[in-house]
């Protein structure tokens, strides 16, 4: 019997379990309403119904030996706790690990959504390979997940990864989160409507002025770049140079060999890679020997579950 | 017999030489001139004659079973060789652990200059008990050495630790490295001196323009700044902001517990340090646990010894 290792992602509104071999296949999955607001007990039922149903079903010539579960949240990994999470009214110093442990006698290794991610991606997607990584998660937000030396970097109490919060700019563009030049600032969702917006007027025959400034999105400009507009094409070249210049703090401080970068924005692709890509080969020191490169997420959809049994390999 | 560490500091002029107990207690030293010139095994040589004498007098009741030794270069501490060091004209890819071992018949260990002193304040220091720390060295240079979970960080090839040259403020100041907006343009001694005469003219009463600009040095500006020099109180308000700005990238990023700043610039002390905690506490994220501080490096002279001791007891 070959071993299986169960990957759950765990959201507000879904969690996606999986069972996933060593090398990384998915040989049985199901995605359930998480019922959150049901507590914390509820869940563990659920989650140990769906692996009862895998263990009969698809997953019946397999051995589970692990889980790992990944949430958007503040997490002390080596406790396994959930200390706080947005998503999840009423959760607050949740000993996840240990009930789902009680549960399901198996080890359970339980990190933020950010870190899973990351490790995912270097097990089995575009970061295989690389002991020193950073993902990048683009979006409204701008998250990250470290792997240094080949594992998860948590910092001293799991805080660390905010690497939209690193200054790129002192006295610069307001952030959402009060303060002036954060790379989110530039390169998240608003970041880039702002980029847009505030060069309009430089650019009088673009199409994105017959949009209503108010409900502008990023994916608005993308498809005005991909027509060609000349302000959309400048406000990824704009957004990806802001990137590189976070990135290459980044490497300046960690000498890191690659980045992968995921997440909604991350759809845009080459135009805003291909302009990261540039401006960090300007910034980052001691580069010669291996370049360090910006490569786009692999694992898609399945990053969740894939990361999250990586999770529990790495545990093993 | 109780055990001692060998700790050295390899510089171009002065070899610095001491045998350290593992509570951080210097029980011999000795400062020979380096030598470098006349190749490795000569100073592999020097090295073991000294180590040879001490054993002989003040270490003669200890028993040495390490040596550490930190150079100022470019290290491949896991392989114990030295690539590249300005100050070491001829030597390039020597395998000083190597060399050292054979002749010593000791384990030796080697790093660079900066992870050896981070190590040191880390072990015996301004950062004891902090296994997530950053020691920034302030001078000519801003260098740095990275403590995580413990350990010192290297990064994929050793580069790590390039503190000097993160991005502050994006199309800022030139800094000696080419780049534009670097921590180094603004913390480093070049900085704080063009601090003071982009300023000159909005301070008509400041004694600073009574000094030769081209000749000014942050040494100058301290000592008017302790006289009450509003202008020079100034510079080092604004270098410490800067500072401060630098260090909130990096804990946002690596959720650190503790700073440690040490060189000649620091000897500005609390001027500059009260103005980077203040500017520090407005940028780090998740700073309510355990709010991360900014501490003068405590070992002084002794730092080089100490912290290639320190190196040595690590690998143990």
């Amino acid at each position: 019997m070959e071993n299986v290792f169960c990957g759950v992602d765990l959201g507000g509104t879904t969690i996606n379990i999986g069972m996933v071999s060593p090398h990384g296949d998915i040989v049985a999955k199901r995605k359930i309403p998480s019922g959150v607001k049901k507590g914390v007990d509820y869940v563990v039922d659920q989650i140990d119904k769906v692996l009862y149903e895998c263990n009969g079903s698809e997953a019946k010539e397999y051995k589970t030996v692990g889980l790992g579960i990944g949430v958007a949240g503040l997490v002390d990994a080596n406790r396994g706790i959930l200390k706080e999470a947005t998503n999840f009214p009423g959760w607050r110093n949740v000993p996840l690990a240990a009930k789902l442990e009680d549960k399901l006698q198996l080890p359970v290794t339980l990190d933020n959504d950010a870190n899973v991610a990351a490790l995912g991606e270097n097990s089995f997607g575009a970061g295989r390979g690389h002991a020193h990584m950073m993902m990048v998660t683009l979006g409204t937000g701008v998250g990250a997940g470290l792997i240094l030396d080949g594992m998860i970097y948590r910092g001293a109490w799991g805080a660390a990864g905010e690497f939209g919060h690193i200054t790129i700019k002192k006295d610069g563009r307001l952030c959402a989160c009060g303060r002036l030049g954060c790379v989110e600032a530039y390169v998240g969702a608003n970041g880039i409507v702002q980029e847009a917006l505030e060069n309009l007027d430089n650019y009088p025959g673009s199409t994105l002025r017959h949009y209503d400034p108010e409900v502008l999105m990023p994916k608005d400009i993308y498809n005005e770049a991909v027509k060609g507009d000349e302000l959309a094409l400048t406000v990824f070249k704009n957004v990806g140079e802001n990137l590189g210049y976070g990135l290459g703090s980044v490497v300046n401080l960690l000498n890191l060999q690659r980045f992968v970068v995921g997440g909604g924005v991350a759809l845009a692709g080459d135009l805003l890679i291909n302009s990261a890509q540039e401006k960090l080969r300007e910034v980052a020191l001691n580069n010669s020997e291996e370049p360090v490169r910006i490569i786009k997420a692999s694992l898609g959809e399945q990053s969740g579950i894939v990361g999250a049994a990586s999770l529990a390999m790495a545990a093993i």
